[in-house]
């Protein structure tokens, strides 16, 4: 991990109110940002260190943070549903997904789980991201271009039900409408004992792809997760009234041989 | 990654059935295992590949898989309560270590985040363990050991109430009675924007530990994961009935210069 | 029960459309309500059955309903923070009240709870539901009349700090901001194995609370209480996205004696 | 609610200790009961006051309860499956079952539903509860008389599917294997408007419950209820740690109409 604690020109970083509200620029010396609590120019950032408190040109303070993976996905641009980061964590815990491990996953939507993936595998590792949406890979790259990690992604239009070209995977990821059609390529993509990972919204999907994983896959288990925010104020503390209730069922299994 | 996927004699394994029970062992020529399924000459394993299927002297099938990150965790010793791979999963992404990154930790406990994070961190970066109770290191050290990653830790009797030795580090975890005390030392030892997991049991803890962050520190969150089993099987599906209602609270936070 | 399912003048009815959103209006002979799907004149439901279809001026159909307690709950102006139907239906149980019950509530708050305890104890019981804003209670009463139950209920503009007026009583219900100062005073107005009913947002109230109860009171239990929908739609079966996460910690204890 | 407080021969009461643990007995002169704190003659308990204070013959204390309508259902014998008070107390407010109400039931199972159902609709209300295994009706009735209820019940030894004999009915439950059978008979069964309350383990069981809702019934919603204790304790307060995770669904709807 390089130390480079000094914002350059180019860098992606996030400005936090006193809120908590934040914003994901690029530095530019060109650029400013309006915000409700005035002006920033970006050039101004050059130089600082990443935690330094900077003004607005109305004297409201904000932060300058290195964002972090999961500000990348929160504020990535979202075509699609994305994956939250309670199921994503989750899935790097089960899958075991590691620096070098090579990874496939399908479809790619808008690189929300790509992204972190990738974050997972660097500097040696690789994922192979297949979407038959063309126009979603192209959203996609440039979401991983813009969190600096595209170059661990290739990016193929094509149908993971239709093959997966790579073979000896330490993990396969299925995110899409008929993930059951995708498990015998799944299979032959993976080394053995390697884990499938695969999210559904319904009960019937979950159904089908569990159904499509008894013979060649063992230790199949499905689970939701649930996250809820706490409100901590001393003297005052409670759980937040709003949550989200439901995103995802997620299954994961092994490769078994023979 | 490499791609030894044919198990030598030393490698650690996971036995599972079709019931999904499972067995984590070390292959050992002399060794044999006993089951209510029989038993298994671990000798016969070598030079299998990882996902074969074996057979106990009672004709019974089990396979032979590589141990994920989180077998190791959940089959660890652990005289101490366990940090759940649901609250692990989400406080990697929240803190988004990764490859190469330097983290300090606190308690050391059993080693279930010591090893989660060493893991994660492979193969550069490294992680520094701090805890009081000597006798805790040695069983930590051990779990680390027999999952590979004890290269990746330099263990450390000492309260992190005390001081941390390091600086400039990508992230602090601190799950110990009193963290709020150790709040100032891992502001110290965070670079700027670093990140802070703070694990703790009760509304209280969690209380003085917002209060103790409100200065230094900005994104001040707490939440709860829950996880829940569905038990997805064709025609009658439903959520398992038995289900851990709650581990800890997740707090984290930013550190801010100035 | 009687039977008179026909809708007379001055009935409350509840209009439902086909995609289930609802109008909870009293027969008016004079009146029409207008909505998105056309207008409706009231006087023309008079003599129909509950669970008739009708028709708005644009021929969309809706049905008339008999309101359910929950409906007046849920439609009812609120001025407070209301319990919801998954609290109150837990207390009910819990708190064993039924028909003939004598029950003292504070604060009325706009009546939600008053509603509910005067359904259920309904013909003979009585609610005694004490608030020092006597806005509030005015509000109330317009709900409860509006639902038909004000008969069973009488308002008291009085704190229960200063004292609750009644004894024997069979449950008492305590929502307001500082329930264990009145702990006490219901004590007092409680007989002997009677129930006690606390309702707190924050972990600081019940702590509080619960430490108040601690002498004079056993099977003290706080819980919470949550509720998810389900979107059953045949083939595509899932939770809803949205949900309440949090409303109230819930507290029960029985009065003992010496 | 007549006012008789102190403890007669024959009446059913709940004993509690320090702990909280519970016994449910009926006051008999001739009878003692032996627990690990110690034997407690029944007989000792006639002329007291509830809530009053008694002691074994080793001097541990314990209380004597009126036991409410929850203790009657958590220590009643079950052969079956019981459906628990947190999905009771949420039918009872949805259906809006009060005192007076005529409902009918299947399958009896334990006569928990029952229970729940004839206290609500006490004194002048009636349960039709109907079960085709003759053994379990006679233990649901053994549980009703324990409760002091069973005269508001009447039970059929016949299948919901074969038909309902009685009309007009406020309110139907159905929590048996194949609701959707009984769908048809339960809306003749109804008055117009009259809520149907069904319990159903698995997803696929609500799908083809709310397929044959969906041209005879309106307001047609799905629910599941989790409850979670907390563990109060001043400084040092946190939810439970086991929590049950999935009793069932609960399917309401409102029949209409032509």
């Amino acid at each position: 991990m390089e130390s480079d604690d000094l914002i350059k020109a180019g860098d992606q970083v996030l400005l936090i109110d006193e809120k908590g509200k934040t914003w994901l620029v690029r530095v530019d010396v060109e650029r400013k940002i309006s915000t409700h609590r005035g002006e920033l120019k970006l050039g101004g950032l050059i130089g600082l260190g990443f935690g330094s408190p900077v003004e607005t040109h109305l004297g409201r303070k904000m932060w300058v943070l290195r964002p972090s993976i999961e500000d990348f996905i929160m504020k990535a641009r979202r075509p699609t549903q994305i994956i939250y980061p309670k199921d994503l964590g989750f899935l790097v815990v089960r899958s075991g997904v590691r620096s070098g491990c090579r990874v496939a996953e399908a479809g790619t939507g808008s690189g929300v789980l790509t992204s972190l993936l990738a974050w997972i595998v660097q500097p040696e590792g690789h994922i192979y991201s297949y979407d038959v949406r063309e126009e979603f890979i192209k959203v996609a790259q440039r979401n991983l271009e813009k969190a600096g990690l595209a170059g661990l992604v290739t990016f193929k239009v094509k149908s993971v039900v239709d093959g997966i070209d790579e073979t000896g995977l330490d993990a396969v990821f299925l995110d899409f409408d008929a993930p059951w059609m995708a498990v015998e390529n799944a299979y032959e993509a993976l080394r053995g004992g390697g884990i499938i990972s695969i999210i559904t919204p319904t009960y019937n999907q979950a159904e089908r792809t569990v159904s499509a994983l008894a013979d060649s896959f063992i230790d199949v288990e499905t689970v939701e997760v649930f996250l809820r925010r706490i409100l901590v104020r001393p003297g005052k503390t409670r759980p937040a009234a709003r949550m989200i209730g439901y995103t995802a069922l997620l299954t994961t299994a092994r490769k078994i041989l023979g």
